[in-house]
């Protein structure tokens, strides 16, 4: 049985599983990511915790294995240089060259790195709802706004590897503070941390109580307010309605870029359905020139919520995946 | 010699030219367009033109001619149906399947159609400044603002045809009106038509007298305006750097998406060089966030400004071309 391992590296815990032919993780295993402050000791610990998950799966399948290789999604994570570079949300800081230090380590074919939106886009092309689709676009609404491109049946990379940032797209002029010093990018209103913000925002301008009182402040999350709305809730419907009508907007003139047949969207606030995709699609519509009106679709991703970063870290070393990449996969082979 | 023809299809004026296999523009002949109201009636006329070069060429040949076949640049010329669609400025309407009218007129290898600002994309590939350049963008300033997206080495179609239309991104909420109902898109602003607007603005609002006050209100061009401002006018420098910093930010939003190694501007507001390139790059510069700073070049096309259309339209079907296109150019074949 062909075996990939996918790794997705988050700010605060790294989770390792072993992915089945169909897209299941079947073994995993996870550790602390915030323990470690150098990339050397990091690749240390996670190859341990690689052959954890390997050992697992070889005892659990009756025939032979045959393993694929490793994929790693992690923010800033670079596929063309196989480094992490200048991680905002990890210890360890400047380029860690993470593809190197696990080649060292692990006898494996092949290893690859990319981003976790990169990740979550190659997730839903080989396992997910986009099969038949050659040119999409998927956005990842988690802490930031991560986005991945498939133009003609292969990733953007773009000249560096950093291609599809759209969450640092200007969509209010003088708007909200983000990171980079920069206002009013389209992930301080339409990641799960903007659609908070925003929830506080029309807290605080139309007052009154909301169906999210008794819970503690800071463990209302997005998906609790899409829910909210979904009940009812006229402050939580509002902040949908908003983050729609701005996602829809930017969607729109991303449209006019790639122009991709369909946007995948994934996330806690996308799980509630049609209470954030309603509003989206009505925005899109109205933002998009007449040539591109009723023909480009705006889809729940199908990669289950808790998986879908290890399965598109793995999925990034599946053969179906270096077939539709022929140019760029030959560079880390 | 292989020779390859070139149409450039304009709301006035339709040229027809020869191009030899270093991308100069040998035998050449016109004819009105606005002269036809219907697809078939043009394409009748457009292959006597087509007729007519070739048999000058074969005539001004001393060596057996090989044909590779015609590329055609039009507007809403679009290359996965070889139909132009709807265009704005042509008085034929609806659908017109010039590729199929004109395959079933002319006996040519293959015959292609794409919009002309995708044809000047190719052209700056396969005979201009980005032969080396795998991602990059190219910017027409013209009556409109058009763009042709390479990414890995191919020309971005997306699933219909449409990619590309930066022109339409949205940069000044509640802007300027534009053909489609719109208001404060790039093109309204960055395009020759859009300097003009703004140069008029400048002078409504800051009265006095300009360097352009002799000439015909109708005969000033955006070429006008950037000589002026490059001779000192100041309220046609106000008018270029106003121009600048808008169209730097939008390519600034625009590297987000699929982050080129460059971008090159054409047309003749570009023409004066450094007068609108100067204050674009330090707008787009400053509007970058960190990871895309100070790699990514703003470059003036190399292609000649009258033949660029016919030399873009005919790279369309070189074997360059074909190479590194290989998915798209197969559907045509």
């Amino acid at each position: 049985m062909n075996l990939s391992i996918g790794v997705d590296i988050g700010g605060t815990n790294s989770c390792v599983g072993v992915v089945r032919p169909d897209g299941v993780v079947s073994e995993r295993t996870q550790f602390r990511t915030n323990e470690y402050d150098n990339g050397t000791a990091y690749a240390n610990r996670l190859a341990v915790a690689v052959r954890e998950v390997m050992q697992l799966a070889t005892a659990n399948t009756n025939e032979p294995v045959t393993w694929l290789g490793l994929g790693v999604g992690a923010p800033n994570g670079n596929y063309l240089s196989g480094c992490i570079e200048e991680p905002p949300n990890l210890r360890f800081k400047g380029t860690t060259p993470l593809v190197e230090l696990l080649n060292e380590r692990l006898e494996l074919p092949r290893i690859a790195l990319t981003n976790d939106a990169n990740a979550a886009a190659i997730g839903e092309k080989i396992f997910g709802a986009a099969k038949e689709y050659r040119d999409f676009i998927m956005i990842t609404l988690g802490t930031g706004l991560g986005s991945g491109i498939f133009v003609n049946n292969q990733l953007v990379y773009g000249h560096d590897g950093f291609a599809g940032e759209l969450g640092h797209i200007s969509v209010i002029p003088d708007g909200r503070y983000c990171g980079f010093g920069r206002r009013g990018s389209l992930e301080n209103y339409c990641s799960a941390t903007g659609i908070r913000r925003t929830y506080f925002e029309m807290i605080a301008q139309r007052g009154g109580s909301t169906s999210l009182d008794d819970k503690p402040l800071g463990a209302i999350t997005a998906k609790d307010i899409a829910d909210a709305a979904d009940a009812g809730d006229e402050i939580a419907k509002a902040t949908m309605d908003f983050t729609g009508r701005l996602l829809g907007e930017a969607l729109a003139s991303t449209a006019l870029v790639t122009s991709p047949a369909a946007f995948f969207l994934f996330g806690g606030p996308v799980q509630a359905g049609e209470i954030l995709l309603e509003p989206t699609r009505r925005s899109f519509e109205k933002h998009l020139i007449p040539p591109f009106k009723n023909k480009i679709k705006i889809i729940e991703s199908a990669l289950p919520m808790g998986d879908a970063a290890i399965i598109g870290a793995a999925a990034l070393i599946t053969p179906e995946n270096k077939k539709t990449s022929p140019n760029l996969l030959s560079d880390v082979l």
